[in-house]
């Protein structure tokens, strides 16, 4: 932690500092320069955290040098972490998974129809929500645990594993029992409470980026989920609010290098949130893969007339099927397989 | 709603979307351009809402007519919403009322000696966080219930009524034994499932606006709360989030003015989170009354340099009496009370 | 200027930094912790703000200890500055000065029509644009020096100093001619070929904030006009670029505080531009006045559905007097005169 | 354009409305529902853009239908534009270009030593700043007319087109005179008077997207150029500015489709203001090509600690050799050539 004294700082209230850095087992170094004085202080930066140096008589800023996650860090794990989700499918080698289907799962003949058909374009994970988020409380908040049952009947029909969102505590325990994966929605990515709970189960887990989340922040709450005992996490770029609105959310593809640069957990890249309009989806999805990310969230519907939400930015089945063909091009581009 | 078309788009394309209207009961009004054909569409919007027009070959741009919300809205209820609190403090009205003190609730006397300080210097509400979302999951989480009962207890002791943050949907009806508000914290201003049940309850409801919430946004997530019963709602504007790091958020002061425009629910500023610095707050504390809120929300510690939270924001007593006059003259300024 | 190394930085990286620092006249003050070690370099940061450590092999984060702006700095001069622009108008005291008039100049008898009337109403500077930035190649583009003519002469007329934007160094001269005071437009708060030209004029400057500029950034540029030689330079607030588009900006109102305590230089709030709406004009120029401002901008016209531009966000001279009514209490409440 | 009404409004509002827009040449629909009166006016828009109908009694919100921009749009030319810049580079077709070079053009010798590297790896036009636009005004300014003799000379030594930025009206003509492309900077991308000159002379154009800058407004002021006569214009999309700070800007690869959607002209990507660390320039170079943009823009220096300015950016010369072998790679997996 290091401590940039005001300009006319005095002794006093240098000494004040170094007193109560010493009282928390720190050392202190100082620095004095013609215009400003600097304190360093040396030892473990957690007890200093949640001391406000700030409010200290004499002191104009405070500055951090380590980082506050430490489980999710490069430098507590150098190697990636692979995340092993079914037999067939791990996540974060060599190998790159799609996760694809619905927004909401709306019925079983309804999944089917896309499931058979995103098995068949080549992604390995089908996706529906059964707990829906909705800006409205008058829109359609998905069908509960009905859902979940279809999403696992059909996911084991066609040989995919599955992915749903959890979004209530008080679902954690329901939700593992039907999907491989449970997704942590962007708007849930500071829900602590939920973050526990996820934390205290065994099945893996995908933490969307809340939608105006820095890095720091998506990085310390994954660190919520290890810190608790769950250690299979992977994150999900999934787009963040801009200025800009013609787009629905701005795909952030800086994420994807600078978390595999300080994480050692995966990264997916959800494309169909990050641009909001299925025509630039595939754009989307190249982009991601070519930047590095081990993985792809898409949403696919046949009918997106009829989709109960997320329509405009569903593919159909047919250009789904063409950006799998176009991003295995690129996958192998980049040395990946998909 | 009004339906934008591309240019050339087919007379098929137009007869496909009247029918689909004609279908949801509503009625088609076809305005064409040498340019552009436009279909309005005439009936209730709600049908529409969900119905994802932007994928309808041909469509290039679909405007919603209708705010998305109604039980908050101006439209609904013309005058100002008054909500009583407590015997001696309702919202809404000619008087202002300010809720002071320490984030954290720390141990009872140290609330004590923070509560007796705003009691003297004018506040009616006593502010303090038993649950705290807190981006470590290695900082100090809340005393939970047994800070509840010091809240009450101090609250009782010196006249002045309670707020507190719930965070989970589980702790709902036990804040509500304890306090005289809830608040909704800025993250979870999108936990849905824990606006239904705050919805449920009858103890008012303080709703913070999440971090990169439009002002669209906010006004659903009160009407959430709404929807599921519970009508004393107020919004509290406490900084945004924008490009600037000098501050902690941007206090978005055009919040007062346009919600108190769309809506008729009280509005409450918060200029301890929406500047973050301590000595920024009295400025954002007289724009907010100037502008024409309901009250303030004030963070208070008087050992800021031991808080276990927020200290950097946090005034001490006698800044906070010396905030109280200056808003008071303010107040007086505007035609209120404080 | 303080260096954090790499965890594992060598000895040799250390050393090459304390090389180079020592070549350029600094000295190093050397913090080894458990984690990290930190390099504090002691000297003339300038020299070291064009040298990228970043690159330097072992170097982790490189963290500025000063304000790269000095002229502008409140540390370079204690007590405020008070900028004369005409016998009777002088900004930065007690008495605030509001500037008021059309957005565009579109004649002298439209002009004369609203001087007379804010001038009734208490304002002391005219403002009006000869020159304006378009945001389309197609929309009117100003009268050019015709109009800097009307100004002047209705300016002289009713009593009332100038003020218009000069958006090009090739028109410094001749605005000069005919303004009282020179306006920067936030499209070129960064046009630093233009802040040159107006730094080496004697006409006082009002520089609005770029839309989307850092308190740093927004400094920095006025610094560019003092370095020149012109210290007659004030800030105008008129919003920030959010995320938020219901309104036109967003009123930065913590940027009044801020300012004031970074630097010596007057502060002019902008409503107009800051909220986009006429119907919110007004509660921000009070907000702005509470802040703490030493005067506002405000576009008035007479006949806003015939306005060549920003009609929506102009008030009628009915509306003008009524806000500086309003305003005209709030100065008094916080010690200013109106 | 479209005006919806206020709840309420009267027959004598929307008759006003009515008349003024036939003045104007326009007809209109009226389409009136149970909520909302809705008018549709129909006829060229241009007109009514600078007509403010938001003030007009009544107007609840006035809706766009066109978009304001013409020659650049895919409406105006279905086919891509292609823009030759020498005999040997052509920018818009299959074959990618790379510029490459330092940020500032420090010296003759300097420049060749890195001309020599970028050509090798690939590149094919050659960057370098003589006139920089620095936010400080102590920072180092740019050789001028010096640097750009030097970078023609060097140019032409090595087969190397050339683009340098033009930051003041004044200097069009001059920089004409030396470089192939004309760069209009992000700070100067609504310098509207810059904009005009450029598009009097037959240079190629890049223009750089403002910092905060919508699609809409970044289309807008390509429009400039072009309706001054200079249709040879490409778009550089270099990140935008949002509130995520661990990287210099967002690099927003949305971007690439959107543009390419909206216009027949070509689109640069330049990752390492995109992102503004070396460590992460090649995955937004990949990304950007994957997205399906023309070429890209990299800032290349072979002693970055050295650099005058932006070294923390700039890629060794080894580096730009592998980020040319794989951008070559997935150059080839969306059918083009690098």
């Amino acid at each position: 932690m290091i401590i940039v004294l005001r300009s006319g700082a005095t002794e006093d209230q240098i000494q004040h500092i170094i007193e109560k850095a010493e009282k928390l087992g720190l050392s202190a170094n100082i620095s004095r320069g013609v215009e400003r004085t600097v304190i360093g202080l040396i030892g473990p930066e957690d007890v200093l955290r949640v001391t406000p140096l700030e409010v200290f008589p004499g002191v104009e800023q405070v500055i951090p040098v380590l980082a506050p996650y430490r489980l999710v860090s490069r430098e507590f794990k150098k190697e990636d972490s692979v995340i092993k989700i079914t037999d067939d499918v791990s996540i974060g080698g060599k190998k790159l998974h799609v996760m694809a289907g619905p927004c909401s799962i709306e019925g079983g003949d309804e999944l089917e129809a896309i499931a058979k058909e995103v098995k068949a374009a080549g992604a390995t994970i089908l996706r529906g929500g059964a707990f829906k988020p909705r800006t409205s409380p008058y829109d359609f908040q998905g069908m509960g645990e009905e859902g979940l049952k279809i999403l696992q009947d059909v996911g084991k029909k066609y040989g995919l594993a599955t992915i749903t969102e959890v979004m209530d505590p008080r679902d954690v325990e329901l939700v593992c029992k039907y999907a491989d994966i449970l997704q942590i929605g962007a708007r849930n990515m500071q829900n602590f409470n939920l973050l526990k709970e996820v934390g205290k189960v065994k099945t893996p887990v995908m933490l969307k980026r809340g939608i105006s989340a820095t890095y720091k922040e998506w990085l310390m709450s994954a660190e919520y989920i290890l810190a608790n005992g769950n250690f299979d996490v992977m994150f999900c770029e999934r787009g963040i609010r801009t200025y800009e609105t013609m787009t629905r959310n701005t795909l952030d593809i800086n994420a994807v290098a600078i978390i595999k640069y300080l994480s050692h957990l995966p990264i997916i890249v959800d494309p169909s949130h990050g641009t909001g309009k299925w025509g630039l989806v595939s754009s989307g999805a190249r982009a991601g893969i070519a930047a590095g990310c081990d993985g792809l969230q898409i949403e696919v519907h046949d009918r997106p007339e009829e989709a109960f939400s997320d329509g405009a930015q569903s593919l159909l089945p047919v250009n789904f099927t063409k950006l799998m063909d176009e991003t295995r091009k690129i996958a192998q581009a980049v040395d990946r397989e998909l």
